[in-house]
């Protein structure tokens, strides 16, 4: 049977361009392109017969390896590099039987040389995609906070309704809480691994005796040529690495699961301020003929509810990565890397597809700023209003509001009014100064200055740098 | 690109044979059973057309699926059921162009129903396979119960030398936690789902009104097609039967962990106490031709390691499982849960072969309990010589050890003797008295009749039922 | 600086009657009880002089030790059973200067088995206050299953309207949810530990060599001294017991979880269909003061939010349990266990609270079922149209249902009712047969024998055990 | 009962010392700095009466609040900002009867502007502490590095020799472990937090109208009274700074955990290479007079193991925090916060113990090394004499090696040596060159440059900058 798992049971992340970066095909293709570099390095460095880098090259193409193989008889040597070495050096000797370019395969590397490295270049690939996406929803988003400046909304607080807001700065927080986490994943720095087997460069030392070369200018150019950044030492035994690109990665797709669950409850029949963008067939049930489900949504917080723990994974093995490679807590890295990768691509297209077609709907925002009425506006009230009262005034319009709040629900606003109005003579606050307190519109603080802040703590993210331009 | 991922980055769980039985094809094959159990449940209640079912059947091959496609367009509705069924009903009304068999099909079932039900029927295959293994496992520890009986080891503590112990012992509670953990898994009930769209089976009420059945007596007739366990009620939002099923499994790595680490440790070149049996081309590095890497243990580790983050996850989903069906904490389970079925599998394989093939070195361990030699029975001692001291004997024994362990670590089995040998006159305690205290075979206390009772504990784990048989 | 902590950042479990039961004195008296018991036991049997036992029970009074000073002591043994011991023994010498009780305290014991099973101690009285909690909260439910059998409301699924259902089915589902788990953690079998420093029992061997006890029967005694379950052998490495205890609390945790994440959406101002109890004093806001937080909700699911870490927590200890005695992963349990059990305590207190004085709002149920109106009935209108339509009713009806959806929200019930009269020929369907079909009390399938079913499954936990034989 | 926890069952954190930075005393001050700083700043402004902010921080005396009254009732709001701020008004009130003061205190603030910015006080305070003792852990390393540079022992990889090493570059590597981590700890910005009520700054802004203030300078001004970072928005509902900062410090606990779990396994009597520094009464047993535990590092691994799930505790809060005050998240963040700090200071206090008193056993290293011998060479000797054979020179030591493997382990490195010598001609590999191929000193590679890289990349933790400055 030589069947393979597309991702049936996690549709949050089931796409072929997911795949395409973060399946087993390729894993091969980044184990190769490392093993094909190094050939490359060393020929360039004159430790190895010129040509020697062509023919490894030549036989690291990925698409001509059986991936169901390897992986199988990757549990045999416990890790996927051996047998892919073998097929390799296989390949290598079939193109150059006399065996020459065989001295450029693996020479002074050690498996895991291989692995980390071809997992940093998976991240790499995976950050500068995830990027793309995540740069347009914040664009989205920024479109968002300057149409809806003005869109009054109620804020929330456990659950309840707290104060007046905007939708732009709704959309605002929604584009900080993205952006600060995507700048942190755009600034990672993703180390090349190189130590040899032990850790010492030993090998290495002995390749390098007498040439121009250290272990150190290899391991330089070596990141260089995979688009990786240079490290110090060999980081082996030290995942700081490993644990902070987990962790950017989590905080990106927390980003994303504040927006979603958000997007879930106020995308609810009884709540209608926002709707998913439509599209033929998603959100259909298999029962429920009138069901348009919030998939997208639904997708991204999977994803959300899934990724602390798999950071978490991360910090586990780095806290018990015992000797000079651990037994096991190396092997426990792999999956939760790759997890996330695919959960953070398949998360961000969706939010990019669900934020550039978010339907927003005013009206609806308006009539639940109306349930609570003016009570919304108590807090400003009592500093207002409290003052006038003398000794006692807070504690004279909390009771007004106590009082309100015993009326049914449709009743509170009307006696809240009634009985504020009662509460403070008309010679220190007129009508009109009483119905300007109770304006939500007037009551909504920094909104504005704070999007403003927001957008301009993140310039890359906005997608307006040439419009800004423009403008300026 | 078409490529499936085959376990590249997970090798514990990397083999055909997991992949057989938790695959994306296995998902598929299960929620076909479940359509084709259902369709043949309605034929059997009269509700559909006689003949119905075959065909349902014969289109529920999952062979025939493209496992790609349907993952991929699991995205659309958010579960993989939904785009099975339209290929479902297409090769159902290909075989049954009139379009009688069409209303067998998923008739009054809703997806939660279906995958919740396939998922059941997936770990009931998992935990078949499982308990063979894992029989097997304990069956191989009870037989080095009976072996090792007397082979003196030392039990170890917080990492130092504690007491003279047996490897009989130490097998004996090897084979306690898997065993333990094993007839938990077999005593798991798993149950079939089914409610319909909302979780009131109200579809399926107008279906059987006015004939023989009942939702419920439909249910049960599921239940028993799919090998499954019959619910009292709809279970759509209470997990309790997916958290134990995690927690089960998780309890079972957790003791194949213990064993590992013990294995890790016990194996070392310094230790040498154990070795995993040897395979060609297993635990070869690929860079160091000398080493023999101890690779069965490893990877179990790393399966243990994964495994209670999973169990966490499925816990989490049930905490959050808001509404009649939730916005995300569904979807959650699943991967979670598969990973959990895989890794348990993957891991129990190893298991056996290594305490099939499990080296044992009786020399090493005598070597290694002669490290701390006679001062390992300070406990045994100070019990025993402490009342011939009088007052404050205890004070004096404990001044007797300390002095020893000023010494070189070489030098303080033979100084502790010597002092202990001044401390007590020879006519409380003859020289013949003192040696038989400073025996460790004297100080096994109850290890032998330990052993037994823990294997008298779970006799269906013991490999022995019927020698034991023959043996009364 | 002798300040200790009263959880003043764990709101959910900060009170008296759980610090009770969990906090540091509980640990200590429980410790104390364990010490107290054995010897005790060591008197009944002969092995200690008659009256040792009144003197160690004298001077293991919990309430004479300094808790501060033992926990910052418990750092150099790395367990607060030996500074405790200390302690101890000191106040029995003061009672009893001859030092014959002496002999009587922790003789043949280990920290662990002393440990371990006051944990269990602490685990037992736990359980037993929260299962009255439990049961409190089950029969409250229960009876909101009866008053509300007929109350209508609407089934939500994915956030979207789904079906008609009834808040009896609700509050059924919410019962099951816990009585399922508490009856679980009611079945929790809470072993004794004693297995001697090294899990041997060999000290306990020597002393009772020549009596008519056996380590085993000294064990049992023990056991039922402290109301815990026997053990077969030590579990000293095994920690099934432990995870088991932490997965069953964790699953109730959960169950709590999913009802406070119900409420806390049910009693949104827009949603309006629930209500926390009202209380001087809670809910309410530091700067609003028109704010009612649901705030039993927000803390219950608080700790729905963490006791899936500590269960994962319990099982990576379990996993990782290496030699005799391992080094770390048993401290680990420690803190994990504890927080369980106060997080257990806290959310049952007040999800007892919450359900017994539930506010119900069957008219906002009755306003949000009219929100999606004819149209959520359409999966039955489906399944009992589309026959009357002869070939393609299924896409015709699924077209009217589409054509509805297209007008403004406020439109689509009108709509689709006209649609749908006039896709169906009156001939096949009357008015009052149409009428029918769309009412909602008519599809609501077998909400009422569900919740019967359920109740009937858990007849402990309805509180009407006695009004059950009145009414047989 | 008025009992509070000590950390009993934590002995990892169990200190005074801890407790005074993170104990819920601790939380009260740094509740009542806030409150009292923000009087201040209002004063400043001039925004209140002056003398009112001497007289709130006169009221903010920490020591005078009952901390178990205000835990307790802080589930009545849910947060313990709200009774303390209830007591702090009422010492106001008593100090200044005619409440002009009382406008100055939690003026325009909301609970989770005060408690935010509360723990990120309690953060920076304890980062201040737990960088001195990771400056002196890592200085202690440094010294280890250079004092061991020659000292030679052997590498180890999946719990194999795998190469020849120094222990030099092995507490070069711990270094590098601690110093990075430390290095993101010490980069870290701990941002105010000011919103306001809804997150609006709306009460501000009122209150600010007409001044030279505003919400954002007030903000700053309390950052700056408080030694925090200011902030460009507020971020109530993006945990970037939480998530960020609970990374942080358990990347520096995994750093502490790899070095424990190394020395739990070097100071086991098997291995004997390294022992924890000796202390009176540290690492006895409550059973075995004759052992000595090393407790540190029991209780760093103790640690180890559990921030991981606290990690992803505050991952999962930032993942689930809706709406612009969330319904549980936001009250899930604060224990796992708290328990990341003190089992930081705890383990690092350790941590700082064990490097600066870590006993050293040079010749246990060797005689480790001796164990595999010649055979630990033989990457080096493939690489060496391989081409010196020709065509299948690779094959023939491979064969050379597994024909050595299969004799008795004390024999191996003979006869590896003797049939290595008989496998390659005396012409071109003399017997000297052998001899040198075969001495592990001649295989160590960049070990000492790259201990030496390592240092250099963290100039501020090695203790040493005066000192370089007088070398150079």
């Amino acid at each position: 049977m030589t069947d393979g798992d597309f991702g049936l049971l996690t549709p949050v992340s089931a796409s072929p361009a997911v795949a395409a970066l973060t399946g087993d095909r390729a894993v091969i293709a980044a184990i190769l392109d490392v093993e094909a570099s190094w050939a490359a390095v060393l020929e360039d460095a004159g430790l190895v017969p010129a040509g020697s880098a062509a023919v490894v090259a030549e036989a690291a193409d990925a698409g001509s390896y059986d991936v169901a193989a390897i992986a199988e008889r990757a549990q045999g040597g416990g890790n996927p590099v051996i047998p892919l070495l073998g097929g390799l050096r296989a390949k290598v000797k079939d193109l150059d039987p006399e065996g020459i370019a065989g001295k450029a395969v693996h020479t002074s590397l050690t498996s895991q040389d291989v692995l980390d490295s071809a997992l940093m270049v998976l991240a790499s690939r995976t950050v500068s995609a995830l990027l793309v996406d995540v740069k347009r929803t914040t664009t989205a988003l920024a479109a968002l906070v300057e149409q809806h400046a003005e869109t009054l909304c109620v804020g929330r607080s456990l659950t309840q309704h707290a104060l007046p807001y905007t939708f732009g700065l709704k959309a605002a927080q929604w584009f900080q809480g993205v952006a600060a986490a995507g700048a942190r994943v755009e600034s990672l720095k993703l180390p090349v691994q190189f130590g040899g087997a032990g850790g010492t460069l030993a090998s290495a030392t002995k390749l390098t005796l007498g040439s121009d070369s250290t272990p150190f200018t290899l391991a330089d150019a070596l990141a260089s040529k995979l688009g990786l950044a240079s490290a110090a030492a060999p980081w082996h035994t030290n995942r700081l690495a490993v644990t902070a690109l987990g962790d950017s990665l989590t905080a990106l797709i927390d980003s994303f699961g504040k927006i979603a669950a958000d997007l879930l409850f106020l995308s609810r029949p009884e709540v209608g301020e926002l709707g998913e963008p439509q599209a033929a067939g998603r959100g259909v049930s298999s029962a429920m003929p009138q069901k348009q489900n919030p998939v997208l949504s639904v997708l991204i917080r999977s994803a959300a509810l899934q990724a602390p723990g798999l950071a978490s994974q991360l910090h586990l093995a780095a806290a018990t990565f015992n000797d000079e490679r651990p037994d096991g807590a190396w092997h426990s890295e792999w999956p939760a890397l790759r997890q996330l990768f695919a959960l953070a691509l398949g998360a961000a297209g969706h939010l990019r597809e669900l934020t550039e077609g978010l339907r927003v709907f005013p009206e609806a925002m308006r009539r639940n700023l109306e349930i609570p009425g003016p009570l919304l506006l108590s807090e400003g009230v009592a500093a207002a209003v409290a003052p006038l009262l003398g000794e006692g005034g807070k504690q004279k319009l909390q009771a007004v509001v106590d009082e309100a709040l015993k009326a049914p629900a449709a009743e509170q606003s009307r006696i809240y009014t009634k009985l504020l109005r009662e509460a403070v003579p008309a010679d220190k606050l007129t009508d009109a100064e009483l119905e300007a307190l109770l304006d939500p519109a007037g009551y909504l603080g920094e909104a504005a200055e704070i999007s403003r802040r927001i957008l301009a703590a993140y310039p890359d993210f906005t997608g307006s740098s040439s419009k800004g331009a423009t403008r300026g």
